[in-house]
């Protein structure tokens, strides 16, 4: 028996999740989308045996769609993602949960009060292998306990319209959730540092370099680059006490040629993630046909959108800031 | 509509294609297994919803079986596939195809006979991510035309019954095939080396050094070494008439520890080969649900054991031996 | 006509530089030694034709010697360093310069007097082929203008009687240096952030995480890492508007061994910085032998105890501290 | 004292080391230089304080030469060698040692019957740091006993009168000794192969790939490849019974720009050597001032021509051809 999911929002990431749903993955068929683009949906539903429902609503209200998947644009997440906790209906969202820490939160409230998760929330990094083997060694104990931490987060580019705000909304979200998952602990202070901007971006502060740290102490050091030309690149190294562990920064060719020794960087997120959607979403469907809910909690999306709020208000008086979080629901534990 | 697979031999690699066929490959479920170990059988299918068949034979004939996975010993493929080709049944056959050139042959016959291809084989190399690189590479002829190629071919050990036959009939089929995907060229000679042998086996010439031509004289040599303990390493170079492009040597992981700095080496061909295997059946179940057959062929593996059995003549009498074939027939053009 | 050297002291470095004085470097002979420790400068005189002088008063008043070399303890360098400029005589100082700004700021006033450049001082980093190759990428355009740079230095452990203070004192002034070195800026603000501190040393913070900024805004975050255990390590990767340069981290040898792909990480500083102190100091000899002073200058040994000196007091009160400079002199332009 | 030195040959080479002499090395002075060649020996000679010499015999017969350094065109090198010897004055010469075979054991014969080696000849590879750290790895056990190397050997082009028996004659050498150095064994066999050439060189079999068998049985793969454009690269990597080590490949710098990962290849060979001909040289002056010779010797000139000869007539007739040595003359052991 397949997993039935209805997805919600059929442009970028969600026509991407629609096909890897479709041709990738297992255990699971799309019958049901809304996305009130009608030329784009019926795009993305050729030749797919699925109903095009009116709304995000209808979608979540019908009996056959066992799994919602959320993909439709960020300020709508969190009506969506409570109204399938309101029917008890396990939803994946992607990231954001929500647009603002309390928007989270009134998330998380609802699905503790449903008694069990019921959310999983997309940050792909965890599942990404560089990063699982990163934690794997960390772990292990290869290097001691980890006591800073130096990543690195690079666009090539970044559309007209994007703000500094962005920036730290947007792709910093990603760094705060990945330095919980390799940690184990939470941020409790962020301070966000202007470099010197680059001039081909106007009316943006870009670089960021933003400073966080977590319970015990461990210092992380985020460099946001959103428009840096050379390639998508995440980077991360952990230092520990007795050595360093970095995601690795090989490529699938050696490349001799006009006086280099070259391997590709990736371009886009997509290209550099694509594996790891397609782990995410399989555990989703593996746990939610299993009646679990396992990923990554509505709980680490309002600690992201937590942290990113404390940075933007840093960003703004250039003080440190310390990150307030409300006590973890038991069913997050 | 899911491809029903029936699924012949319940071993390591066999059990291995029933778990990927079940959690990670779209498209498709397993409905019937067909094993002479009852316990082993019984283990595999647990939790699935298939036929036990008593034999291959009945496997094959089971009209719910939409197309089968040989994945049974070596020596029984070529029968097996046969089956299948008589009553137009596509087939996925584990390498190798046949166990002699003239078994391998007479397969590509009974193909042929059917007037269209309906056998894929094995040789998953051609679905790695790094090699695929590697194509793509000289394809856009950043190095210019090949000349020479360098690839190695490392485990860290074998069993107690391995035999320096079986580096030359089992292992170097791999390397043979891919040579071919990597060039677009037959191989047309070979010539066996014998280096100073390890100490650490009796009884086995390891490490072999095998030199192949191509059709338009591309040398390439092939370093075989069966038990060199460090791990599971696959290595090709291909030097170009401006540049080099190799397979990239990195890890997931870069760990500074202990006076070094170190990524991790593959221990074994699953790890290495893991997502490649994923994307040869799900290229075959695709294919295959649309009507077609469009991975590795009964002609590449004609092809590959032919080299081999030339390889082992030159093993035997130390001189270089042509690699004689017949004409590749239309179907496979 | 070679080089005529006095070297005042005998020990860890000043034994090192007579070493290759006499062994390794072209135009020079050393012809007189002073350090307090009777059997040590015995030991290094050895098969030398030297005189042993008493005091480095004497050695610097000996008028057989054209130029002077001191690697004495660092809070004798102002005071030796004076008595050379006092008589016009050329002079090598080992790092630091100086153990407080202000004396450092007295030895600039010194050579000033005498109208010209006479003093070079030890930072042998500018003399490393790697940072030498990264300045030249820099200056070549290649990534554009830099905005962040990230640095680490690492070592394997210090003596018992290490202090904090002595990291920012004593490693600190280097990676200042070479900032200024790479970027052709003044640093202008220092902040030191104390991250979880590493168990294995009791009262010493560390690593530290330091953060200078220089005349542009570039930001330039330094990890120093005192007790690392794996091995002296030295990183730095520049972070300009369309790519990133950094020191390279290979190896002479990669080694496969053990289910590890590894290079060896140098184990101190001596191994790691060998040829860049065999090019100091020929290029000192050559210039003092041409009749000027071309290295590192007073200017730079004061700059560098100056952002040390600040970032000792934002260590001490967690704030961020301006780095005051006064003008520039003529001299050192 | 410093050793003064007579240099025969004021070209590429010549010019190089007399420049490397003067101002890079220690314990030495170059005191005449003999060339045809008037101009470019003024040239050279500019600011030195040295004797013109009319000759090489002039330079080698004149007394206050110490010791001889032979630079002059190859077909020259086994009559000076010879000179100096027949004097008893030490001499360090540029490979080859001679353009025969027969007339390197000439050469050795007359260093034989003065009873003690004079000739150090430049096989600078030995000196390199990647080589020495290589044979370091081997000697110490790390990967086992050597079976295999794979070897490449490649210039970015040739001059218009290059031919293949230069790169027999030329470059093998340095490959074929630096395999003994590696190894200590001698190489008993080689043969050559012809893989498709290059359409980049008209007249040329460009690449070569050269087999050559050591005592013991190690199977050497050398690819020589002539004119491949995208830089100087040599590579060796050595195959051992548990593992693997190889040169390093990394760069001084690591630039992340337009896509790529890279890092720079060496352009030529005074670059990817200038180092190891440096300590080649002063290895040479400090054994000389010693009153020994240390380095690479007449018998190691005199086989690594062997094995030229041997595969040149491989090259010819297409057979694997033996390589017959005399006994080693107890002083070259």
């Amino acid at each position: 028996m397949s997993l039935r999911v209805g997805v919600i929002g059929a442009g970028g990431i969600g026509s991407d999740h629609i096909r890897r749903l479709r041709w990738t993955l297992s255990g699971v068929e799309v019958i049901a989308i809304a996305d009130p683009d009608g030329a784009r949906t019926a795009a993305v539903a050729e030749g797919l045996d699925v109903t095009i429902e009116s709304s995000g609503a209808a979608l979540i209200a019908n009996d056959r769609v066992d799994a919602v998947l959320v993909a439709s644009p960020g300020f709508t997440h969190a009506d969506l993602v409570t109204a399938c906790l309101a029917i008890g209906k396990p939803v994946f969202c992607e990231k954001p949960l929500a647009i603002t820490a309390d928007e989270a939160w009134r998330v998380v409230e609802a699905e503790v009060a449903t008694g069990r998760r019921l959310v999983q929330v997309g940050f792909m990094r965890r599942y990404d292998a560089s990063y699982r083997a990163l934690k794997a060694t960390l772990d292990g104990g290869d290097i001691g306990q980890p006591l800073v931490i130096h990543a690195a987060h690079r666009n090539p580019e970044v559309p007209d319209w994007w703000t500094t705000d962005l920036t730290i909304k947007d792709s910093l979200v990603h760094d705060a959730d990945i330095v919980r998952f390799l940690t184990g602990e939470e941020i409790v202070a962020s301070r966000v540092l202007r470099p010197r901007a680059s001039s081909r971006l106007a009316d943006v502060q870009d670089p960021l370099v933003i400073l966080l740290e977590t319970t015990s102490g461990i210092l992380v050091d985020v460099e946001l680059s959103v428009n840096i030309a050379y390639g998508y690149d995440i980077r991360a190294e952990v230092i520990g006490e007795t050595g360093t562990a970095a995601l690795g920064d090989g490529g699938l060719v050696t490349l001799k040629r006009a006086g280099a020794r070259s391997t590709d960087v990736p371009t886009d997120w997509r290209q550099r993630f694509a594996l790891a959607y397609d782990r995410e979403l399989q555990d989703w469907i593996d746990a939610t046909s299993a009646g679990e809910t396992t990923g990554p909690s509505s709980w680490d999306g309002f600690v992201a959108t937590t942290v990113a709020e404390a940075s933007h208000r840093s960003y703004q008086d250039g003080q440190r800031v310390e990150v307030q979080l409300a006590d973890r629901p038991a069913i997050y534990r």
